[in-house]
């Protein structure tokens, strides 16, 4: 018999939008001659792989046959528990395990808000440029985007906050530009989202990495400080994780919000995986209790620390005619803007991958793809020699792409 | 200052045909009051906690840092290559990693081929009654459904297959009815799925619980033996997981399929998680390498055989007045249809948990709640004294149910 299938039917209609950077940039990353500036990636060296070794042991003689069961969908209570209390902690208003849900990461929190908020054809307010992975997270809901202004001052933006399903706010150290949100902004989008009567999506996966001091309260610490008595009923929807403090390999993140909003997220979690692994969260429960990850932090913090400065000074060298930055108090990039309209960051991307050196071009971090003119910089993955080297390429890179247009070219 | 905030904005359209009706199973299987004959959960006293222990120090040992990373999005190449084989082996055609996609249980590929292949008011023919979970999956795409007759010969059948998006197939021992579908029945639907040129999603969780004999090939395994050369390219996408063989907590399953479709159900499961956990996917290759799964299979299905049998047995002494009922050959459920038009088994689940014992009933399987005439009986979770035990209390809640309906009893 031969194989002549009829055509099979069409993918669902969102996948037409679709994109396949985040794959590309890691099949980029496995490749030992190019310097990736491009991912996300924390330092794969410094994960702690015996401290994990002793907490997986602990973990399985701890608890035996009940975290090798189906979840709670909610996840290990006692691990909701732990994060509760952090919480509790770090606002000064209680919360309790009935506000936690524990996730694969950080990521499944967003495709979760958006499977739970949002129909086709609804509005999310988002800062833009605005991380890759939320776009991609919210693509099946086939939302549209208007732009949130921090300064709340751009025309449209009570209308806006009115209308949207919920705003996406990414306050500390923001993917992609490092931007560490002041405190009166965040205190003034709040009064804002109280008054709009809207959900605010907290994303604040990048709270270990506070290289200049500290980050100050989270909109979920400013809203416990507005409300500090009862149970949680704010807007907040908070997510975070332990892929920057520990490993992303764990995939324990978790979403902190008010309890029959968990309730409701929790039964689209259930219908996406039933539920995530035990094993991990009792894992990271002995990494939190144990304060092992307390007490890791600041050798991350040190060592990104190191790294951001050598990008930074190697870039002020070789890059500054080209481009211009701030240096971030915090987070995984910096993000570069480009001084000269000649300089294109998605044909600059050409050229740096012939020089064997990757970044992410600007054009991603946003759904029209019309920001052409920066480019973002990781600093985390790779030691200060390789970042140095990475530079060097790049102004390579740069060299190439405006020798092609000597019409244009400074 | 007082919280008062204006109402938050809905949640999406598919959340007001939501269920929570897992979650309610799951919180009475934590009742030890109650005999719950409702859950699809395994016999947790045979987790292998011990070869799991040994396996996540080996995982740990030979890996490293590598299973601490993101994944590939795909999963643990070493694993995909085992899948691939072990269907090689089992279909005599060969399958290579490209063909697998690891995922959170086989619950994330009912998702994921929901995402890829279903916009809204499509068609999804399904085998009724199905699988809760899997209707729980595709929820959020809103489909709309139709049956799939086995026999093939309802009338409508063919232009339903012309118009479905795939047709939902589980031949080995289905949720919730415990049929073993005949291999003749199996080659005539690839036929028509062939000719109609739709996908056909094969759903297996079950494999692993063959009591009587073996269930014979899959539906992936006719294809294979049609079209035994060259790369896969049919229509067949095949679900798998650990969840049955070896514990429900690893969250370890994967999607087997032609590789453009693999490539594109795992961009769906990056904009859902990013990647699963590599350190799980890690212990499931060190349980199969070692032979372990294969192994540790033989134990389950002799400790299941044994409470199918308890259970039967005694429903044959209490229960068959009202139900019958094959004896399933493999699987995790006794289907029972009641005899008598006064059983209700909505109205009966009320009076079975007045008598602390809970079942499903029939309602949640179908799509429309229509059917109201059977009751799923689990039989893996607990031992024959206590299947027994709950059967005694179903009998009990049978003569309440019919002594509060005098009218209509027999």
């Amino acid at each position: 018999m031969t194989q002549s299938p009829s055509p099979r039917p069409a993918f669902a209609s969102w996948l037409s939008t679709g994109n396949s950077i985040t794959q590309q940039f890691m099949a980029i990353g496995g490749r030992p001659d190019v310097v990736s500036l491009a991912g996300g990636l924390p330092a794969s060296e410094i994960y702690p792989v015996e401290a994990i070794a002793a907490a997986q042991e602990r973990a399985l003689t701890r608890w035996g046959t009940q975290i090798l069961e189906y979840g709670a969908i909610e996840g290990l209570p006692a691990l909701r528990a732990a994060i509760a209390e952090r919480f509790s902690a770090a606002t000064g208003r209680r919360f309790g395990p009935e506000n936690v849900l524990l996730t694969t990461g950080a990521m499944q929190g967003l495709d979760l808000v958006g499977k739970t908020l949002v129909d086709p054809g609804e509005l999310i307010l988002s800062q833009f440029p605005t991380y890759l992975g939320a776009l991609d997270a919210w693509r099946p809901r086939m939302p549209r985007y208007e732009r949130l202004d921090w300064s709340l001052e751009a025309p449209g933006q009570d209308a806006a906050l009115r209308q949207a399903k919920f705003v996406y706010a990414v306050p500390n150290y923001s993917n992609p530009t490092g931007v560490l949100v002041p405190q009166d902004q965040r205190a003034a989008l709040l009064d804002k989202v109280e008054a709009a009567g809207t959900w605010l999506l907290e994303d604040d996966p990048y709270l270990p990495l506070q290289f200049d001091g500290p980050a100050g309260p989270s909109l979920l610490a400013h809203h416990a400080q507005r409300h500090p008595n009862g149970a949680y009923a704010g807007p907040v929807i908070y997510l975070g994780t332990l892929s920057k403090s520990l490993a992303p390999g764990l995939r324990v993140g978790w979403v902190v919000a008010e309890a029959s909003l968990i309730a409701t997220l929790a039964l689209a979690k259930q219908s996406t995986d039933i539920a995530s692994s035990l094993l991990t969260q009792a894992i990271a429960l002995e990494m939190i209790e144990s304060n092992f990850e307390a007490q890791h932090i600041p050798k991350i913090v040190a060592t990104y620390r190191e790294r951001r400065d050598a990008l930074c000074a190697a870039a002020t060298t070789h890059l500054s005619d080209w481009f211009e930055w701030e240096v971030p108090p915090g987070g995984m990039f910096v993000w570069m803007r480009a001084k000269d309209e000649a300089i294109d960051t998605d044909a600059l991307y050409t050229h740096a991958l012939a020089e064997n050196v990757a970044f992410v071009p600007s054009s991603v971090f946003d759904p029209s793809g019309a920001l052409k003119s920066a480019m973002r910089v990781n600093f985390t993955r790779s030691p200060p020699e390789v970042l140095v080297e990475g530079v060097l390429r790049l102004e390579r890179a740069v060299r190439r792409l405006l020798a092609e247009r000597p019409g244009r070219a400074a």
